[in-house]
């Protein structure tokens, strides 16, 4: 079931793919680069034998993009085996890795997650669930954790809840994942989200739950909702899909343009465009066909197969688009450029007008919290308006929602997201150098 | 280019892929199973210098599925190396390779494409491609042929027509391939079809063309249009997915039905499911979304993928069915076992009524031509009644398309296309037993 | 048994080995590029099933070094399969395949022994083993060639008989090997060697022996028995130590010396020096160490690692050298460098004399039945005098082991022996390019 | 150069290989299971740019036999990279490691090495030479150790002296290997070994010599000289040939016995029966002839080549062996299982009498300094007498050197050398499981 749930959450990482068993003290570890198609064979799965799992699938936030740093992580410390998996980005693991180091500890890996299982290693708790709860105290950013060690599955989301974390059950068994639709993959129930500041303990005697935590400010990631979930899942209490739909709505009443047809860059312009259609009344149509063959585009962690053209992903119909004025619908702007080049492929295919359409604001700010946005200087709406972005990608006209419409059609207010992406400002207060984190642990010290 | 048009042909395969390259005599090749981005590094195609290339995407036809028989195939002969790679499959291989092997020819793969280069080998012709001509005036069945011998290429088309085959240009250059995807992506400009019975010789003095078979019916394969091809190809003279969409508003004018929304199964029924919509007034909307990891359902050559689940790749969208009546739309029905799997995807996920419309009539024979499916006593349209299969896979209505419905919308007669996996009659004549095709070759021999 | 056999005869050649099984008409085959236990793991062995088998380890005499060239060849014609492993070297392969190509025939590889082959498939003979004869009749050179057809084990030696071919019995089964060592190490037992120009069939009916071939002159190699074979190995009716030993007697008759001590370059000179010593009445030392962890020098096919040095695989023994006036005991010369280096190593290690004694006459011509020696201008004693060659190896003094001398040692006439290294007379006629050696063929055929 | 030194000493292991390079603060690894020519490709070679370099050949005394536990380790502490080779064993590694780990540190590996590194991290010392030895000083056991840090090499030998260690000049540089011909190999000067107790630093300042620890008895590994060593290296002052002359010729002095040749059991046999011979004056020949194509014996660390038998390595020559009575010389007895093969070997190959006769006495304890021994239940001499040993070996007498004969032959005191495989006396207290050892750097931790 953990490799099944991992196909279904392939679209949130495809540099490296893993997989944890466990039985008693017993614990398997399977992981390497590529997706998990390439990663598991017959043969690797049937080796993995166990009562509980966990899986990864990763694209490299933190830390190199190498083998080594294939989630999850199992280590061996003093208490026993413990396997981790991941999912965001802790904003002071460096400042945290190097009072560890300078202390004697000796680090295998440069990710941020090896972090946690030093200072876990490290505090004076005999229960690793609390030496673990004591490390997640001193870590600060985003963390959707599923772990596990002898007898336990344990899973922790932190106080800011930026990441999602779902519950589901299957068979009387529970169930952790990072998105509903793998619980729809292996026929689970989603049963309630892993709350923000929120640690479950699943043990012989059931599913525990605590909250160790400070309480702190919400701060759901809304890309999630506008890009980078499926649609298909249920995210912070929404259906992706529906979210996306009403982006595009919303997008027409504060874009509207005079056009023939509505044209989604798939895959994921697909819902904001539907509710663009049905908002305007023009017909909705496919005139830019994808190639399933070829990996998605933003999350690649090499330049190389980028700039190979966008034209091995999208290819545009001629028959559709020829002699139309059209309107693009797309998730969002990035560098530009490849925005640029589809709306070149539409005018070599006979487009007339081409009115690009963006279901979300400007991304001006790099994310901290475990999307892959380039560095704030490649962000092209960081340094340019949205006239000079128009001009850029040579478009009839350009739109972006506002942030104000983002929130309507959200249904939120400005206080339960992190909109840091689009306004650059931190639901966090990033570390500064100085940290007196571990003096606690020194203290308590045999 | 020639990778680049892999990429754009994948779907024609993901067997096997290969390339090979030639500068005068000296031809480099590399083969192996798996999809374009598995085969080929960019250290392999460093190494395939050259001045022309043929590549070619596999899945088997004919032949065992092993790395042995990746096409192309490059072979040393008396006259210099030979590289073919070929589309279709001959109907009367096993006999000729009978004849030759019974007359000392020892063979190196158990392809087709290799009895070809046999008999050519023996025919008496000093030059290679009246070799060639001479070789495939024996051979029976479909075939859309490329080839490179030192300075020239040569393209060839079965006087049927069965497998689409065109010719673009680029910077000058002549480029031919199975479908004008491959061509956008390169940025050549489709040219025209080699036309059914044509030899094509490419070489310094620019492109010659031949008609050296006697006449024979047309043969188009309308499985291409219906399924096969992609969408934003131009196919024996039409836009596929312009195709696809006439498909559906016929169906929907023969077999209406009285629901909420239109659902295509993703990919292939899209277009159809736009043409139904279109026609009918009912909302589209994509109640399944496709996990787009996963490879193409039908023409995976082992069984254990299929097996694993519709599920993998489809996901129904809980908000968009729950309550509703929907049309779900597909291309065809094989056994009926995935579209089953699908209605049951949908009724799970609170579909009221699930109607479902098929864009081509029910498929009750094999093809002998070069599209995989399965032995005609597995489709389950070949011993069933459409009645039958809909208590099958469980609709509450189910409609297939006419074949004179389908014929008025493809605007072609039935004696312009092969239409045998719809009505088990062969355009041409299979070979029996006996076989007198080699005397003439022994008449001439020294 | 196959597998253990090809490591008694690792020394015969470590750039491929491979091994073919049978069980009625299902052939197996497994080869590649290295040595026995580089290329079988345990997990191939068991899928290597059979009730009959036989394997090959080559060094490139004749066809390129590559992968492709790997025997025993298996292939199919239409009397069904047939393996054959093949020790010697054709000297009128080239000629023949020529001709077969241009009759049609396409060839997979480039060694001779698929010649063979396609000349049997042509074979108008109904029987494999009829046809398999005829192709051999047409063959000139050195074989010594062990096939399989179903049901039958194919054994045949050229009627020169220059490589060795012997018969053996374990637990009631036949089993034949290039040399006796490998019976040792089964725990077969020696039974004879195959006859020259003899074909033995072993079937269900037992073993039974033919003598297809026209008589011709006897021409036994007789560098297996200076250097090529195991000293363990019983070859051509001797034991191949014993007659080193005769030579290094013979050797001290004919060019004795002053010294200490006898040193022998390991391992080919160990015998030699031995008999050496023991008719000298010096004493016997290992002056010389061998470190087994390198490959032997002669037969590697690239240059580089020889390069590298003598060092790597010999280190003098400084407390046994200084001092002393050595004899140091070799096989032979071949380009002179390596004796050069060795000369050297000893003196660096304080030798006073080294006194170079060569346990045959000097090496003036290449082999082309066989063994690897390099081109006849690479050889150093066809264009330089012993005195010459002396000066160049900077020995105090050099002596070269008489033809007459060797003969009398190895108690055989001249006209038994194949002497062409030494002599670069030699006993076969080779082929002119004119050859109408396939008319028979075209003649009988369908 | 470290390259080229692991081929001269692969005999001390050939598990795993592996090469560490620094350019100032810039290092490279490389390393794998297999021996040096299959871990190392010229492409690999290539990379591994720098100025210093360590090798080192692995067969496991501790530590799992995988990966994993190929050395050199590489390692990043808050002081920087540390690379580190060592040989011996360390007695009290698995204490030291559990009070490390239940301090917090993590571990990578299994084996001892790492051991020190993570206590040489947790050292208070600024510098890593100090802390490195600061690290030692709580080891113990036997360890000749070679590390590289930025700028520096570092070389340690125990107090007690149990492994080799020598130091050698190369074109103005230095170089440190645990067997002189190494140096031989590569064109160095053997200096001086490394004492037992020093500590040798090379920096740009050139050699600097301490010696930091206590002064402890000294126990030279005598089996280095009986068995291990290549017969061409200088250990501990003496060469190890002429020490094994001696040792045999101790052994006719003690055992005499009546036959007509002395047998070597190759390689390891081979100098103990030259001395055997000289001193009895029966004839020396080579009456088994081994396979060089395999590997040792001894040190494999799996038990299923051995089983497969001593046939493979060991081929009886019948010539020379027929009729006669022999004496069979061979270093040591550990499981009786390969002499009894061998005895049987000789006797089939029709040897009238087999007189074993072993150059040290019975083997009766396992090593705890790093010679792979095995367990003491699985030595024969630890549960039968000799002259039981002699009768499951099936020989017609068996002798074994006495422990006064040996150290004769040897020319050293007991209270020089380890002989605790011989005497199961060990020359260091064994550790109990209490341990206070790291409470000095508790206290001066910050």
């Amino acid at each position: 079931m953990a490799y099944l749930s991992l196909y279904a959450l392939q679209h949130r990482g495809q540099e490296s793919s893993g997989i944890v068993t466990a039985t008693g003290n017993e614990f398997r570890r399977h992981a390497g680069m590529g997706q998990v198609d390439e990663v598991f064979t017959r043969r690797v799965l049937d080796q993995l034998e166990g009562d509980v799992a966990i899986g990864h699938v990763r694209y490299s936030t933190s830390g190199d993009s190498n083998s080594n740093n294939a989630q999850p992580v199992l280590l061996h410390h003093h208490r026993g085996p413990i396997a981790v998996a991941h999912n965001g980005n802790l904003v002071n693991a460096a400042l945290v890795r190097d009072e560890l180091e300078s202390d004697g500890s000796i680090f295998q890996t440069t990710s941020d997650t090896e972090t946690i299982l030093h200072l876990a290693a490290r505090a004076p708790h005999a229960d690793v669930v609390d030496a673990l709860v004591e490390a997640l105290r001193h870590m600060r950013g985003a963390y959707s954790l599923l772990a596990i060690t002898p007898g336990r599955m344990i899973a922790a989301r932190d106080p800011h809840g930026f990441r999602p974390l779902s519950i589901g059950k299957v068979d009387g068994s529970w169930v952790v994942a990072s998105e509903t639709c793998a619980f729809d993959l292996i026929g689970a129930e989603f049963v309630r989200d892993v709350e923000r500041g929120e640690v479950v303990v699943v043990d012989v005697g059931g599913l525990h739950s605590f909250k160790p935590f400070e309480a702190a400010r919400r701060a759901s990631c809304f890309f999630e909702h506008v890009y980078f979930a499926r649609p298909d899942s249920q995210l912070f209490g929404e259906s992706v899909q529906a979210v996306r739909k009403r982006l595009g709505q919303k997008l027409w009443e504060e874009r509207p343009c005079d056009v023939d047809v509505v044209v989604p860059v798939p895959d994921s312009g697909v819902f904001a465009a539907h509710g663009f259609a049905t908002a305007s009344g023009v017909p909705y149509d496919m005139g830019l066909v994808r190639n399933h063959y070829i990996g998605r585009t933003f999350i690649e962690p090499t330049q190389q197969i980028r700039n190979f053209g966008v034209r091995i992903k999208l290819n545009p119909v001629r028959e559709i688009l020829a002699g139309k004025r059209i309107a693009l619908i797309d998730d969002s702007i990035v560098r530009g450029t490849t925005s640029r080049k589809i709306v070149q492929l539409c005018r070599d295919a006979g487009a007339r007008e081409v009115h690009v359409r963006i279901s979300c604001p400007p991304t001006i700010g790099p994310c901290r919290y475990g999307i892959d946005t380039p560095d704030q200087d490649e962000l092209i709406a960081s340094t340019q308006s949205v006239e000079e972005i128009g001009r850029f990608v040579n478009a009839d006209s350009l739109g972006f929602l506002s942030l104000e419409g983002m929130l309507e059609a959200a249904r939120r207010t400005r206080d339960e997201l992190c909109t840091a992406c689009w306004t650059n400002q931190q639901p966090v207060d990033l570390p500064r150098a100085e940290s007196a984190q571990l003096r606690l642990f020194e203290k308590s010290r045999r």
